[in-house]
């Protein structure tokens, strides 16, 4: 049983020295993008952290920051998160996830466990210096082509390359390919983060033990009407795709809330054509966001939704279409991890719950190859991404013992 | 019985001169602005077609055109509408009234009829030159202050007041008040419009008498939720403001179609905050337009759904308020020009049918001290405020021979 006393206050530290000059470019939110000083000071801090734990520290050829207490070859359980902040950002999203990875090596030195550790901060999870989410880990994965990395994939700053981005940084892009090796010597991977939402919280729950990260559809649907004088036009001689879209909106509700299983179901964005007040709008286009663990379950909301605006817009005389931005299969997190993590936690007598992952992270990409699983802290009132990030150190220390505790069962 | 053919073709010829070179600032649409050249141009063109009939053609201190072929202090019946255009104009919207009132004129001289007649083309009725609707009509009422003719109102292109315009026109602002003088011998009041919507077309009627011009509520309606991620907030933890805007957007259907007697209700804005495809909104805002020709009923259509919104969001725990924009009250046409108007128009044998305006005209502000009524004719597909608004020559001359026939009979 570890002293979290003291994990809480060594994590504290590190989130608040993390959140200071020389760690953030600006001082009313967490701004750090690969390539940038800031990001340079913060891998430097981990770094010197973890050499002083005796760790063997490296970065692979784009910058991924990797650290080990075992030489190439021999097998290592991985833990760690991303240090990248998103635009507006929170001191905790990303970094408490690293700093709890230091705490679980720090806790494995303490206690003079000497488990085979392997700690990597992913590069520009949040996507903000690039515009490309998740682009250390799909590096890894091999999931981009050099064409992107060269030309495509441009700093939203100044809107050159990442390659050179890269390269002035001193790294050697043009050995990208080899960052899939920091995942050879893995025996399983576990990765702590903020929830980003309210569950937690709202159940009172300390822990929440992540069984699956959602897939999801993104798309749009357009409906099409025709557009008249608002004042002029009786109601029967319209076709106000507003009222097709307000029928869509209240059916993904229903139909999320039917389908069960973690399921849900957004409209986020919505937009009238020529939205003015006095003006029948003559087009109607939303967005719709479904997730959900299970694949069938969010796939047939993402096609009956559809149809039903087809259905809908019909029975107005008008059209609907559905749009399909991009979509993503689900997760499964490993069983065997999910099954030590759960042990460890009842083991603490603190209350925690299995749940899924509605947010996407680099565990998606590691879960791949590795058998990966990931731990949730709750953060204040689900807020994230912005500067009012709220996450408690004592919930991360509970976090860094339950996870070096699942690893040693799991040796 | 006029001869229809002749009318439609001196209309059709009116017409397409004034949407020619020296009447129009652009090609592309009709741009004709009060105190522009082109607009001095069209009022010199009715001034010398009028006194061409003998009529005495002056224009009121703002520059309101008022012509006829009585002294004054003898009663004449009031016949116009306007000729500016609003910034993307076509060529009928005012225009082909006050073309139509001319027609009017010669067919009495043609007739040898000798009717007291009094044109008039009002100002900006379209708020193109100063953002400011029916301004024409309401100086005339004196529904404005001399401080903002002096320095409120500015033009949209160059942000200069209203009053310098004038003056620079050669007009006498100082002496504004003096408008209201242009309705003291009027017996009665008939303005011709295209209808703007299509039910006049899609009813295969060629004449509209109007019964009344709609009022309205303009109001929007804010919903205030709570913003979370949408993957990781399950539909139970949510309070998501955009179902409470659909599900008051389809109850404003339902209520004005309940309400009847011409009552309509449009929803034509909407936002999201933050407008995410991944963020349930923390706040959806939307516009009502609620209009009608009966005050009880159009009125309690906008009571009950402030109090449905309120309802409704308090049911999933969140909160909506009704913020009122402006409201104006209905304008009932005269009843013994409007049944001359009917007689008049059953005689001819061509289809035509009572309506209410749904839009707002200088009839309006005519009807509050003269008594008034009003003719539609269609427009193709109701499009109106578009280069693409197209209105029969042919219908024109129609309802030119009824209104002559009308004044004729209420002598």
């Amino acid at each position: 049983m570890a002293d979290r006393e003291r994990s809480a206050a060594r994590i504290e530290h590190d989130i608040e020295t993390l959140a200071g000059p020389g760690y953030t470019l600006s001082d009313e939110a967490i701004r750090r993008y690969a390539y940038t000083p800031v990001y340079r000071a913060t891998l430097d801090y981990f770094t010197a952290a973890l050499r002083e734990l005796g760790f063997d520290v490296s970065e692979d050829p784009v910058g991924t920051l990797v650290a080990r207490n075992r030489p190439p070859g021999e097998k290592v359980f991985g833990i760690g998160s991303h240090c990248d902040s998103n635009r507006n950002g929170g001191k905790y999203d990303g970094t408490m996830g690293v700093v709890t990875a230091l705490e679980v090596c720090r806790l494995n030195a303490d206690f003079g466990l000497d488990l085979p550790l392997q700690l990597v901060s992913f590069l520009e999870e949040e996507g903000s210096g690039f515009g490309q989410m998740l682009l250390g880990s799909r590096i890894m994965l091999q999931r981009v082509t050099e064409e992107e990395l060269r030309d495509t994939f441009r700093a939203v700053d100044d809107g050159r390359p990442f390659w050179e981005h890269a390269a002035d940084a001193g790294y050697e892009p043009e050995r990208w390919r080899e960052s899939i090796h920091l995942l050879d010597d893995l025996s399983g991977w576990i990765e702590m983060h903020i929830e980003q939402a309210r569950v937690l919280q709202d159940t009172a729950n300390r822990i929440g033990v992540v069984t699956a990260i959602a897939g999801y559809v993104h798309a749009d649907i357009v409906v099409r009407g025709r557009s008249d004088h608002a004042g002029a036009t009786p109601m029967d001689f319209r076709l106000d795709p507003g009222l097709v879209a307000a029928e869509t909106i209240l059916e993904l509700e229903r139909l999320a809330r039917a389908a069960g299983k973690s399921t849900v179901g957004t409209v986020g964005e919505i937009a009238f054509e020529p939205s003015l007040i006095n003006v029948v709008p003559s087009q109607a286009t939303f967005s719709l966001d479904i997730r959900g663990v299970d694949e069938d379950a969010f796939r047939g909301v993402a096609r009956d939704i559809a149809s039903f605006a087809e259905q809908a817009a019909a029975r107005r005389g008008m059209t609907a279409e559905f749009v399909q931005r991009q979509t993503l299969a689900p997760t499964p997190m490993d069983e065997r991890i999910v099954s030590a993590l759960e042990s460890a936690a009842t083991a603490t007598g603190e209350p925690f719950m299995l749940m899924p992952s509605g947010a996407a992270h680099d565990t998606m990409c590691v879960a791949e190859r590795v058998p990966s699983a990931m731990v949730f802290v709750p953060c204040k009132d689900g807020v994230s991404h912005s500067p009012l990030e709220d996450a408690s150190p004592a919930d991360a220390a509970l976090a860094a013992e339950i996870i070096l505790n699942a690893i040693r069962s799991l040796q």
